[in-house]
């Protein structure tokens, strides 16, 4: 037969962590997700909950992964956060998002938008961003993301709820609040993820 | 002020053909796309349109892309294709997918799966794929693309309706149909992208 | 003696598979093949042979491979096939060879060029093309592709050789064939990669 | 001569915005800075001052870029910030710092360390991260970054002074703080980058 | 029709200083080059001849390149040299090729091996190797590279022969020669490439 | 807890070798080493030292490297030598240096300047460079370099000390030296690294 001694063509990085199938095992299972369209709670202090969708979802995932995000109404705030390793398009599929990216310093500008269901906006990789639910029903989104692994570093609690927590004065002096401040602040983040 | 020298940050590649703004000149539209949420058309041949969100839509997107499929009633297809540059990560919002991908050569598996509405499937990078809705109502899909550009190949097209069309001799042997069968598709396919 | 805590230089990617040698281990084996100058046979459906030197032949291979291809006299064909991960450069040492390739959607030009020995012809990674022998004796070419692993997709034998068969409804609809026709070519296409 | 149709091999990325040389044009300027030596003022409102060295100083740059850091005695601090682009090697040449950074959400680890002259520090890109100088005579630190423009995002200033100011009631509900503290603190970083 | 709205795929780097077509405008001469059969003078001071295609003279090719080397009989040598961008797979078509490595420092270990027609040997990225035809009639090998620029710097003519010369004390203390010899051997490299 | 699903971030390159650690284990020493401003001793035949600090001291570095480099008084050398990986920031802290690079075949242009304490030198990737200590006093640099793995070949080194050594006639050829001169410097670099 012609073509005989190609190697097999298959996702180049289908190897992850604990699994690592070769091609003649794969099965359409490891392609697969079922459930992205059950609302998920939201009763929590910020008001939002994210469900991504990566390679521990789905293991034949490469190249991207992605995510739903509920959103409590009047309120529901995805605060601001940084995905190091992923640019995100959001599409909204509910509720009226406001949304805003900052710019990285010496600018520091904000950029924001409203978004009503069927708008679709751009977070570039590395910023801050975030949005907010501003309709009095629940919001929901969808999340695509340039990486299989975009982290997150949620500022408010690396910030004030690291483990151990940071020192104080440095915080204080870094964000121009008293130590007593800091020390509450440090109380209500404590345990937070 | 500390870090005052440090370069703007801002998306590597945020320079699209034509349109190459700098940091300051972005604003919040560069970053939007409204109207995804309005249904298709999919009145043609195949039954089934496609809606792709790039750089031609999204100036400042980059490292990724989104679309929406639209597929008709009754077996529209996405029919056989390849997207050379990305990986693939389907959604599906309403209808039943039968959808499908092969293996390369010389194992042409094929892997298959029908999806029902929160069902999300992979279509690894370079591997020819395909989607049947088998609902007797419409199907409405988001595709999210692990680049900007995830450029497509749709088989039947490049093989029978190119310009100009390939010598008949070629086709038929490297499919196995006589050369009539071969002129009646090219004449099928002419004009099809 | 200086620089003596440098790590030593050698091919970041000296690991393939199942063997991983570190540098001190390395032998002038381990970068070699022999034989590329032996014809092959050509006595196929298709009438052309590829041989791939890939790492499982020279496992210091890294970044790039080379394959050489047989064709028959008068109508050898490497059929219509994609490699996902490489361009290709082709070199003719004999025959005379008709190629093209083929653009992407949505415009489907096909390009072609016939060539004699001495002559060169790149192929863009991730478009159809393919290559046919119209000299009265056998032709033999160099490839050099820009990947070790290049992949290949053939293209009719992905669509109607696939292991289990695609429904035929969907072939039928793509193809614009009636199930008949599809039924024949999954006959004729089983059992080849 | 032999290789004579050989490119001519120069540094890919030779070509920064504005200046884009050819290798002919390149002279030994391009390459150099001088002054790196030279003590900055601290007198801000942190106690820290960064030089950074990228392509507008140094034309020939690429891959990497380097600066220097001073700090004011008993307490100099270069605050909490991230590098979206580039992980950093610290060499402290004078002073001692307390220098920490924090693991991505969900973990938000803090990881510390008190550094002394001739000590190196590694902190990971897209980590946010903090030193301080609690020796009672100024500090100098030498910084390497794996990128020739590693960006940077000072949380402080990105959350608190950014123009427009953030709503709020997002940073209120993000930080658990009063519109009050959050009015103050924009007052505070107001004009800051 | 389907797929309308993507991009056309076409070779993402196909803009090669001087030349940027777009894909419409593509011609089949762009992917081709005739006349590599053509033996090469190998009347200089080492006894070979270098003939590169690189995007000078294929203007569609991206992410490998072509050489073909002539050795003239009984010695011709293509000298120890670098290609800082790609590995190299050199396939013999005529005479008997004596080849070697080195690897890095502080190992310095020499790999060598004699080869004959068919045989294929790889030389690792960043390098330093070289050829000797031992046979008493000419050589000829085909060359691949894992870059569109290999790039090359000849050890010999890079120290002896730099534009301007090197200070001889530098040279002397590096190669342990005296001034004497430094200064015949730039005499006899001067002017050459 | 909001995210929560989020894969922990960490630097993706964080498993070395021996060493591969995950995120919840690494502790500060992973990312710290002291003693970089202890003086090396520079009493060998060339009169210098070069102090690499990769991931064998630093097992959290990733994505560059660096180094100390000592000079002795009056002619301490860093002979001609590569980094195949990685471009090359010197900073002089002591000394005077006459440094420089050759650019490469066919142009061989040599690119020099003479460096005082606070300059700043780049020495682009892959191209052959030097430095010379023309102080009376012992000179120190520190040298970033833009991968974890900047490899070394000391060019005279591999030419006239490789193991086993080169064949004579082709480095006579290949440096116009006769077999003597070949022969004694073989003698000379013989166990040299």
């Amino acid at each position: 037969m012609t073509n005989n001694s190609f190697y097999l063509f298959f996702p180049a990085d289908f190897s992850n962590g604990e699994l690592c199938k070769n091609a003649e095992a794969a099965k359409a299972e490891d392609f697969y997700f079922s459930g992205l369209d059950a609302t998920r709670e939201t009763d929590n202090r910020v008001g939002s909950t994210i469900t991504l969708l990566s390679t521990n979802q789905i293991p034949g995932l490469d190249g991207l992964s992605l995510a739903r995000t509920d959103y409590a109404p009047n309120g529901g705030l995805n605060p601001p956060h940084i995905h190091p390793h992923a640019t995100e398009i959001l599409t909204l599929l509910r509720g009226i998002l406001h949304v805003g990216f900052i710019t990285s310093s010496p600018e520091n500008r904000l950029i924001t938008k409203t978004l009503h269901p069927g708008d679709v906006f751009v977070f570039p990789i590395g910023l801050i961003h975030y949005q907010l639910n501003t309709a009095n029903n629940s919001a929901l989104a969808i999340n695509s993301f340039s990486s299989k692994n975009p982290g997150v570093i949620t500022i408010a609690n690396a910030i004030f709820g690291s483990h151990p927590p940071h020192n104080r004065e440095i915080l204080a002096k870094a964000f121009q609040l008293n130590t007593d401040t800091i020390n509450f602040l440090q109380q209500r983040f404590k345990g937070n993820q």
